[in-house]
């Protein structure tokens, strides 16, 4: 049983790991904190980038002598394996913890193992503490991982009624400032930040990370780009981060001096696969992609269900008209509405931020038996049934 | 200086006053509570339909004795005039009260000078306490009063792509039970409900209110309807509540059994006139109007400028095809968004209730100089500038 010394700790080290996120891939971030034997804080560290030290070792050299006869707190199970460092199990060891807390089993085959290589050295050890804080600190990794693809957040900023710009086109500013600066926090955060050609030809958006403090590692700038209609002076291909433009297979990309990755096109013959983009992505190490539209690009990815979570702004604003934040999603009716369950609401300057995940039961409830479902027919091609059924 | 108890008391003489919200038109919501001279509570009271007593009596007949020498706390300024029952002034003068605490004025000039008659018979007065909250609690009376037109809320619901149903047009159920069983309480706390004839035939709505607890007045039912295309089988011309057809004043409405009502086509042709329409409710004592859609109708009001209050329900849910909860509001370009404030931000169950009022500068924001506005220039027609200004 934990001590709430060590769920302190424990806390600390989620709040550590989070540093890494964005920076670490295709490694998880990690967290650590080594308590002395008298249970006080002798050393923190987290994974600070791939091919650098794991977070165990670096709250191992802070802590140094500290550590031999005292606690490691850690935010996923030690690492069993060599790798491009030496396996924490054995650093755990050879610094003489007597006990090793962590919150969540590592689910890779190659490094698992940790908690029984601690184990057979005698060490005490305790895994699952503050296991559901430190997983959704990972949930990128600990996503991709098992599926193979990337964890893929759709970020969308829109008003009330659903609106992305007004109808002349204009759309400059929707959110407020809190908002905008929100977005670069999260691609930061982000391996790759993903945009459609309709958005590149409209808007030229340069795509990097600006106005966020720290040592921040700029994301792959994935341009989902079908046809290579992309310009050669597009602000997307400046030298400011790394850029990919993904084409179709036979795509004539003469004109591109951009690294160019070809893809099949997606079955229905609307731009590229998702899938195949997502997999090409995370043979590149990419374990997290912020889709940031436009609603043609998150709709097919949507369709194809393979966004993992939703960050929406919604801007206390009304249009009236205008386009869409989202476009079709191959959803032709109200039982197979993508649902959603509301994990945090959060007033942002003047603006919400709404965070949602797919709901668990999205399957389930967007194929229903109508046996089971009598409520669910059909009902009249009106835009208010919803105020009418009401009655 | 108001004492805390009398602050608390205030505290429930609103929660008193809001039980009379959908039955006291034309007169306000009014809540009262009679402390006895050792501050204890010996009486409480609210106006629970015009021409019934007054909040005052009713605390007054609770208090008997005990109100002599004790203080009347009351959310407004009590009346000084003799309309269907006699001015609350002389009462609490009657009942011997020492002291009178009161939240907000009575802004009407028949009703104004209470405080100055109880001054004048030696009773302490005070106003202000709480001046907030039991405004808040008015809003409709006083807003509709000094503006002789019903107070309008807005209420919708949509999915966060801004969809009230899906591309089949079907839309059952987008909210949750929660949800919809808070807008039958909405209902009940108007004096109206409006539906535009496009609602009505696609979905027949009732409109009445159904399983709110208490003694509820059914709201009179509006349905607008400028050619008088209403069948007359429609189900909102049942026994359950009152109802008028607002028509066009040259519409041919020999078919129709019901109340019609003849207005004034707007100047834009489409529909009937906002202003009209309002003019003709508050004339028959309507102070407050729920406006329940479609978007057509809503954006109509929306662009008359005389909706002064927006509730949506979000459903955390995507179907990225599907009418928009809001049409055309003539809003053109970004600058000229109709800005809101955020008041409220609930869960509702699974969805995520938004309570938000027209911003007071929007009348500013909404019409830019360009000299000072340098940033607002039309930028280019695509749903994704947002997404790109940011970068």
């Amino acid at each position: 049983m934990a001590t709430a010394v060590e769920a302190l700790a424990m806390q600390r080290a989620v709040v550590l790991a989070a540093r890494g996120l964005g920076s670490t891939s295709p490694n998880p971030v990690v967290g650590c904190v080594i308590l002395d034997p008298d249970g006080e804080v002798a050393g923190e560290g987290w994974h600070q980038r791939a091919g650098g030290p794991h977070a165990e070792v670096h709250a191992l050299r802070a802590a140094a002598g500290r550590a031999h006869g005292g606690t490691a707190v850690v935010t996923l199970e030690p690492c069993n394996h060599t790798g491009r460092t030496g396996p924490c199990a054995q650093a755990l060891i050879a610094a003489g913890v007597a006990r090793v807390v962590y919150a969540v089993a590592d689910p890779t085959p190659t490094a698992t193992g940790g908690a029984a290589t601690l184990r057979a050295a005698g060490i005490d050890v305790e895994g699952g503490l503050l296991a559901d804080a430190a997983a959704r600190g990972n949930e990128a990794w600990l996503t991709a991982t098992p599926r193979q693809r990337p964890f893929v957040t759709w970020k969308y900023a829109a008003t009330l009624d659903g609106r992305s710009a007004a109808a002349d086109g204009t759309s400059r500013w929707i959110t407020a400032p809190q908002a905008r600066a929100e977005v670069h926090r999260l691609r930061a955060e982000s391996d790759a930040v993903l945009v459609g050609s309709g958005t590149l030809r409209a808007d030229d958006p340069q795509l990097a990370v600006r106005g966020v403090d720290g040592d921040i590692t700029q994301p792959l700038r994935v341009v989902v780009d079908t046809e290579a209609t992309i310009s050669p002076d597009a602000r997307v291909l400046d030298s400011a981060a790394p850029t990919v433009v993904a084409v179709a297979q036979d795509a004539d990309t003469d004109h591109l001096k951009a690294e160019v990755l070809r893809l099949p096109r997606a079955a229905d013959g609307r731009g590229l696969d998702p899938h195949a983009l997502l997999s090409a992505l995370y043979q590149r190490d990419v374990r997290s992609v912020l889709l940031e539209g436009g609603p043609t690009l998150a709709g097919a990815f949507l369709a194809a269900g393979v966004v993992d979570k939703v960050i929406g702004y919604l801007a206390p604003a009304l249009l009236g008209a205008g386009p869409a934040a989202l476009a079709d999603a191959g959803i032709p009716t109200i039982e197979r509405a993508l649902r959603l369950d509301v994990a945090d609401l959060q007033p942002i300057g003047p603006d919400i931020r709404i965070t949602a995940y797919p709901s668990p039961d999205h399957l389930v409830r967007s194929h229903p038996s109508p046996d089971h479902h009598p409520s669910s027919r059909a009902l009249r091609a009106h835009p208010d049934a919803e105020a009418a059924e009401e009655n």
